[in-house]
C-alpha cells in the first residue's frame, strides 16, 4: 500500500503484521509436514500447531483443548450455529437484529430447515436491551446469538447480563459469541458473558486471511464436514499450522499492548469527532457513543450517497468503508443500520481505526472528509 | 527442514515453493484491504484475486467463473458433495470405496440424514472397474463421486469410462471427482471426464496450507454456512487472498515444468523399485503399477509393523507415512489397504516423491527401508 494512503478499514481487514508474517514463514520452512504424520516431519508441524494452540490459551486465560482451529469468522460462526443445532430435528434460536451476516446467514439456513427464529432488535443506540433479549428465550431455546461488539456500529453488547438471563429462562439453550470485531479490543472473558462458544478471526487483529478459532466450553458443537480427526474431531482437514501460527503471533503482539492502543485509539477517536464538529458540523455519528469501542465510527451526513463519501474520499487518499465489507457492494443499506432506524437517504460511511493509526491522520481523514462532502453533497 | 533429511511424503504435503512464498507475501503488503470493500483498497485486492482466478483458469483451459477457492481439499469436497446433496429431502449416492476420508465422511453425514449410498469396490490392484461403478448407478442417483488418483496407492481410477456410463444411466446424476493428489501430475480435464464438480487442494502442489478451490461447470452446489456473497456465492467469508495468489503461483509453476518432473519422478521411482527389488526383495508393491502414477508408491514388508517401518526410517531421517497422513495416527489399517485385501498383517508405508527427489535420495530412502527392516522385522 502507498505510505500516503490513510488506511481506516480496519475492521474489514487489518494489515498483516510483522511478527505474524515472520512467524507464517518461519512455520514453512521448519515444519513442512503434515501434523497428522506419524514421526518427525508430523511431529515438528504437530508441535508447532500445538505450542500456538497453547500460547493462546494461556494469553487468553483457558485451557488449550478449547480452541477450535478454522478457516476464519465465517466458518466459526457456521460451526457454532449449525454445528450446535443441525444435529437436532427442530427448535428455536435467538439472535439479535444486527448480528454479521454470517450468523444471519446460518440462521437462514436454518429456517429453510424448520428451525424457529426470533430477531431482537436492538435500541436506537444500537444496543439490545438484555431483558428484551431474554424474553425472547423459551424453555425450548437452543441457541442464543449475541455478537460482542457490531462491527458497523462499533456498539457493545451486554452480554453477561443478556446471556445470563436467557441461562434462567432456558438452562439447556447454548449461547454463542461472535467476538470477531472485540478481540485483543476488550478482554475475552467466556465465562464472564456466560458463553459456551465464541467465534474469532485472525485478519481482524493483525494476523493472516483464512485463519479463525473457535472457543468452545463442555459443549463442542458436531462437525459439518466429513474427514479427518483434526481439531477434536470438530473440524477435518490438514491444519493450517503456519496461518494458526501467525493467528497466534499477532494476538499475542497486540494482547500485550492492548492498554496502551486502547488509550492510543480513544485519543484517535476523540480527534477525529471533535474534528468533524468543527469541519462537518451536519455529520452525525451513530450508536450509542457511551456505549462504544472507539475503534469503530459510524457516521452519515445528510445530502450525499454512501457511495458517493466513500467514492470521494478514496480518491483522496483516504480509505473508509460504506457499513461493512461484506456486503458493501450490494449497495443498499445495511440491516444494521435499518434496525436502528437511520434514514436510508443518508450517507453513511464506517471508519475503523487500527494500531498505526494516529491524531494526525484522523484530522486529515475528516478534512478529507468534508472536502468531499463540499464537492458532492446537494443543497 | 534439515538438509540431511529425506522428505518422501508429498502426498501428504508439500514443502511451500519459493514462488507461492513470494505471491503470498506481496499480496500481504501491496493488497491489505478487504476485496469486498468499495474504493482503492478493496479493489486493489480484488483485481490481485481476480487476476488469480483468470490466470488459474486459462493455465487449466476453462473459465474463471468455474472456480470457487476454498479452505482446502476437505472444504472443497464437503462444499461439492454436502451442497449438492443436502437440499434435497433423499436421494441415492454411489463412490468407490477407497474415496478420501473427506468424501466418505460426508457420505456418512447424509446417510444419518436418511440418503443411501452404495460404496464400490476396487479390483485387487486398487482400480475401481467402470463397469461395476456404473451398474450401481440407479434413475435416482443424486451424486456419483470417483477420485482421480488414489492417495494412498497412487491409482488412476478410469474417470470418462465410469462416470460416462453412470450419465448414461442416470442423466441428472451429478458428478464429482476429487483430483487432489492428480492436479499438476496429471492434466486437470473435467469435460473430458465427465465430472461436473472437481476438488483441488494448494499444498499438495507446492502451495500454501488452508486453501482449496472447487471446479464447478453448469451446476453449482449450494452454500454450506451462511455469510457475504463472496466466490459466487457459493462459499462466503473474507477471501484469503495472499492464500489464492500463492495457490496459483505453486499450481502455474508445476503446470509449466509437468512433462520434465512427470519423467523425472518417474526415474525416481524407477530407481527405488529396482533398488527395493535388489535390498528388500521380501517386499510387495501395492496397486497395478500399470495404472500408477510415480509419485506414489505403496510397499508393504512381512514380520513388521507399519509403524516400525515409519519410525524406524524417521530415525534415519527418511520420511514417509503408515497409509495417508489423515489417519496415520488411528493406527490402524487403512480401508484402502483393506478394500485392495491386503492383509492387515503386513506392514505398509506409503512413499511420495516431490519436484525435489533424486534418484540418489531414492536409493538411499531404500537402503534405510532396508535396515529399518534388518533391525525390526520378526522371521
Amino acid at each position: 500500500m502507498e505510505d500516503d494512503i490513510i488506511y481506516l478499514d480496519h475492521a474489514a481487514a487489518t494489515p498483516l503484521v510483522p511478527e505474524a508474517a515472520t512467524a507464517m514463514m518461519d512455520a514453512y520452512r521448519d515444519a513442512p509436514g503434515n501434523p497428522s504424520a506419524l514421526g518427525h516431519s508430523g511431529r515438528a508441524a504437530a508441535r508447532l500447531l500445538e505450542e500456538a494452540r497453547d500460547r493462546m490459551a494461556q494469553a487468553l486465560d483457558f485451557t488449550p483443548e478449547r480452541l477450535v482451529f478454522t478457516s476464519g469468522g465465517t466458518e466459526s460462526v457456521g460451526l457454532a450455529v449449525l454445528g450446535t443445532l443441525l444435529p437436532r430435528e427442530r427448535g428455536h434460536v435467538i439472535a439479535s437484529a444486527i448480528e454479521h451476516p454470517a450468523v444471519l446467514g446460518s440462521l437462514q439456513i436454518l429456517q429453510r430447515r424448520g428451525f424457529e427464529v426470533t430477531l431482537v432488535p436492538p435500541d436506537p443506540g444500537g444496543v439490545v436491551d438484555p431483558e428484551r433479549f431474554a424474553e425472547a428465550a423459551r424453555p425450548d431455546t437452543a441457541l442464543a446469538c449475541l455478537m460482542h461488539v457490531n462491527n458497523e456500529l462499533g456498539t457493545v453488547q451486554p452480554l453477561e447480563l443478556a446471556l445470563g438471563r436467557v441461562k434462567e429462562r432456558a438452562p439447556s439453550c447454548t449461547t454463542f459469541v461472535d467476538a470477531v470485531q472485540s478481540l485483543t479490543r476488550l478482554p475475552l472473558e467466556p465465562e464472564r458473558w456466560g458463553a459456551d462458544l465464541v467465534a474469532l478471526s485472525a485478519h481482524k487483529v493483525g494476523g493472516p486471511r483464512g485463519v479463525g478459532a473457535l472457543v468452545t466450553g463442555s459443549r463442542r458443537p458436531q462437525r459439518i464436514f466429513g474427514g479427518g480427526d483434526q481439531e477434536w474431531g470438530v473440524r477435518p482437514g490438514t491444519e493450517n499450522v503456519p496461518g494458526v501460527v501467525g493467528f497466534v503471533a499477532a494476538l499475542l503482539a497486540a494482547e500485550a499492548h492492548r492498554t496502551e492502543r486502547a488509550s492510543q485509539v480513544s485519543e484517535v477517536c476523540a480527534a477525529f469527532e471533535e474534528e468533524l464538529r468543527r469541519q462537518v458540523p451536519g455529520a452525525r455519528i451513530n450508536g450509542n457513543r457511551d456505549n462504544c469501542l472507539p475503534w469503530i465510527l459510524s457516521i452519515s451526513v445528510a445530502g450525499i450517497s454512501s457511495e458517493a463519501l466513500v467514492r470521494g474520499m478514496d480518491e483522496l487518499g483516504v480509505l473508509v468503508s460504506a457499513g461493512a465489507a461484506c456486503h458493501a457492494r450490494a449497495q443498499k443499506q445495511s440491516h444494521v443500520l435499518r434496525a436502528i432506524g437511520l434514514s436510508p437517504r443518508l450517507g453513511t460511511i464506517r471508519v475503523s481505526f487500527g494500531a498505526e493509526s494516529t491524531v494526525d491522520n484522523a484530522r486529515r481523514a475528516v478534512q478529507t472528509l468534508a472536502r468531499t462532502v463540499k464537492r458532492y453533497a446537494i443543497g
